[in-house]
């Protein structure tokens, strides 16, 4: 991609976005690659870093299977491994557009990032574990040794560690212990010396310093998947009900202009972003230079991947005279489906996949 | 019951505790009688009470069955009824004893209540609509024609029914639609013209105004069973998860003294209470009246009865000179089980089952 005139020159490092926890974001008018640098991928801690080493970190595997065991770093690390490229996405990823502003980390546009993980499928794990028949409604619980007292949405019972369920077939298909990121051992703040990740979900899925991974039959209804975590949904003509955060919905986001960014009058500009989508690839971008009333055709940079976002382009044509303009994208995919046109409150401050506005103020070039 | 010399006269009626709802309290000093007059019972709203006609009531009952059905109030009378006495609690009965004061309702000791029940078994009306093989993880949802938004302890995804679920062998069991209450038609605020009644369960399980039954595979995740009228469970070495209240746990209390009562010196006072507990009778009642280091047996003034509380009695020889004096009683059930010492913060403002301090202010009788 060339640098659009209008291009700011990228910022160094990450947006700190909480003042007690390492909660960075990625400076999202930096995405110039497909795959995110390690330095530059978004950080999201719900509990201090917990301090564990190689040699002390052990994996316990337990719940419903045949044969429980505890597994060292270099015993994990000599099974056989895969590396997978992933798009992670915070579940709370553009919450500042809402409004009013809800509680929570105030993530602009930049919680997300793209990454090679390497690990051991969590399926292999299981299978040396060994499982009895597989039921439907089992799931795999994924605990992690950061651990804390957490008093939002609604205070935890004391001190309580992150842990999030995923279906066992999901185990089974693509989970990842993963030891290594972008080809380098994980630094502390993504997980260190191991973490899991959940191909295609939202990052609350991808449990970091795995140190227990269970199965269960029947839904797992842990903090971090009830009272946080979760939405509301309607169907069976029943009352709403809680249903954990999952897959990752289609999305379009705009890199840039970034919002507020100054645009000259009449050059043209390169409209840059990403699109993504847990489930089905991504088919088509779409971008509006006018608030939404017409669109037309971005360009996209990169093959469809699954679990892998798509960097696109748009040629922008700027106006003529200076104003203020709000610019739009969205995302179709393979399966005919797009993003919805307002944020649904039944997902609270989670799930913000309605095309978000990014409002640029168009100016005459200074001489 | 003789009245005690330091009996207060019998307060009328009931004690409201919420500016908006009707959420009224019985005054539990007025504890004279096994079955609680109606017009002395509790209410506890969600949602201001729906005007609901007899013409005009029906109940659907759908899910998971053979044949769902419609039934009007006429139909429903006219299948073989029960009459099941029933002590009725709500969860939050006791908060105020919490410290800090937590939000909620402010109930003192008085939410809660027996009466006599007529109605129709629900396993009646499930065996009517026909039910396949059942499953072990299936439950009913009995959904209220009362509706609103809730804002506390989160929001609701925008206006919402009441609705609660119970096991389906819990509902095939003894839960009944109830349509008479003390041998009268059910009063509005109890649930005109038919309601839920879960005997031995706490109070937001019998649903009022019940206008649907539903039969699911599953656990319901309903708002008032997931984010409120929950508790956190730690078991099987997982972390806490969220389980819906349920049945009604074993509990003493004390109608008399009331709170901050004035109590002759040198007298034979006789404390009052009732005790009672959802799935095992109460077998002991124990008072203290220094503040629990020495505990005596109460005398029960009625027979055991499944799902009913039992009112008991204690001589209390009052001391000779004034003083502040605290009262406690605890209840063991038939299974040994007693209260706990201290409230599990794990339970958040729900199931308040340890005994509750009565201070009481012992004074010279005025000549």
């Amino acid at each position: 991609m060339t640098p659009a005139p209008g291009d700011p020159a990228p910022a160094p490092g990450l947006i700190p976005r909480d003042s007690l926890l390492p909660n960075l974001e990625f400076p999202f008018r930096d995405l110039n690659s497909r795959v995110t640098p390690t330095e530059c991928f978004y950080v999201r801690n719900h509990f201090p870093t917990p301090a564990l080493t190689a040699g002390g970190w052990s994996l316990t595997v337990g719940g419903a299977v045949l044969h429980p065991l505890r597994l060292g770093l270099e015993e994990l690390r000599s099974l056989p491994s895969r590396t997978v490229t992933a798009t992670m996405e915070c579940a709370g990823n553009g919450r500042t557009f809402l409004s009013p502003r809800p509680r929570g980390v105030p993530w602009e546009l930049g919680a997300v990032g793209t990454a090679r993980w390497t690990g051991v499928p969590l399926s292999a794990v299981l299978e040396r574990a060994g499982l009895p028949e597989v039921v439907a409604a089992w799931e795999v619980v994924l605990e992690g040794a950061d651990r804390g007292v957490m008093t939002e949405p609604v205070p935890s019972p004391g001190e309580i560690s992150y842990a999030r369920s995923v279906p066992l077939a999901k185990a089974l298909d693509d989970v990842l212990l993963a030891h290594e990121m972008n080809g380098e051992a994980l630094t502390p703040d993504h997980g260190f010396p191991v973490r899991a990740v959940v191909p295609g979900w939202y990052g609350m899925a991808s449990v970091k310093w795995l140190t227990a991974v269970r199965v269960v039959p029947g839904p797992f209804l842990g903090y971090f998947q009830t009272v946080d975590y979760a939405y509301w949904e309607e169907k069976d003509g029943l009352p709403p009900q809680l249903r954990p955060i999952g897959p990752l919905q289609l999305k379009a986001a705009i890199a840039r202009p970034a919002p507020r960014e100054v645009v000259p009058c009449g050059v043209t500009y390169e409209v840059t972003g990403a699109a993504w989508s847990g489930e089905a690839d991504v088919a088509r971008v779409e971008v509006s230079v006018d608030g939404g009333c017409t669109w037309a055709d971005a360009e996209f940079l990169d093959p469809p991947m699954p679990h892998v976002w798509r960097r696109w382009r748009f040629r922008w044509q700027t106006p003529e005279g200076p104003g203020s303009r709000t610019l739009l994208a969205r995302a179709t995919d393979t399966r005919g489906r797009t993003q919805p046109t307002c944020h649904d409150p039944a997902r609270g401050s989670y799930m913000i996949t309605h095309p978000l506005p990014i409002e640029v103020d168009v100016r005459e070039s200074s001489p």
